[in-house]
């Protein structure tokens, strides 16, 4: 069992190459399964900064700042499993994110950015409360341009 | 559609109460599929440190330090999924989980110790292929007594 698992991994690592480049050739179905476990961590450590940032939990430093270095890991994660084999497989994933590659890329950046700042101020309330109100602004306007329905 | 995206959000991340260990009231397939995303993550940047320290892919200090940094923090994120309340759904936790708490925090104390050496191990060669032997040994460990097939 121990040794099938690994094995699979490898394969899934590896792909059909031999160069670290290799790892975009990872199954298409496994990148997007892979970009959308992100997006579900993104939920899980994102929105009670949101509902803190709200008032409608108790402002609580640590927590804000253990959830932001969080997103600020997961931040980078999604962007390498947009290949354009994955366009064929069923997922919320606009056409425009492989008709539109630099505007993507600077949505990325937008979002990465607003991260870094919010890692900057999840110790001080007020900032802390601006920077998730930008967070949230970058998310969603990634969305708006690069995401389905 | 915006505010439909973040009020779902809130609803999951604020649960039935309000406070902080409201967190925890999340329901438990939500539970399920973010602690089941951190296992996919570490698929993605876990099985390549193994094709690096295998010599199967050429090594790559920077490529070693980005994934085991990721890793550092995928690492810390499952663990308050398992609530007992998850246990009635399908999922390949074993209920040894429950019946023995304090061994599982262990096993999950002992994998997050393997992890921090890879972090402090990623720029040496030879220690990181040592430091990844031993993160894959804490990995199994707990399979083996708390995952099922």
């Amino acid at each position: 069992m121990k040794a099938k698992w690994v094995a699979a991994g490898l394969a899934m690592a590896i792909g059909g190459g031999h160069a670290l480049g290799a790892f975009a050739q990872a199954k298409p179905e496994t990148l997007i399964r892979q970009r959308q476990a992100v997006m579900t961590l993104h939920g899980k450590y994102f929105f009670p900064l949101v509902a803190l940032s709200q008032g409608k939990l108790t402002y609580d430093a640590g927590i804000a700042a253990r959830n932001a270095g969080f997103l600020e890991a997961l931040s980078q994660m999604p962007w390498d499993g947009f290949t354009p084999d994955t366009q064929a497989e069923k997922s919320r994933a606009l056409p425009a994110i492989y008709a539109n590659p630099s505007k993507f890329k600077a949505a990325q950046d937008n979002y990465r950015g607003a991260v870094g700042k919010l890692v900057g101020a999840s110790k001080n309330e007020a900032a802390f409360k601006a920077a998730t109100g930008d967070v949230l602004k970058a998310c969603n306007a990634c969305h708006d341009d690069f995401r389905g329905r």
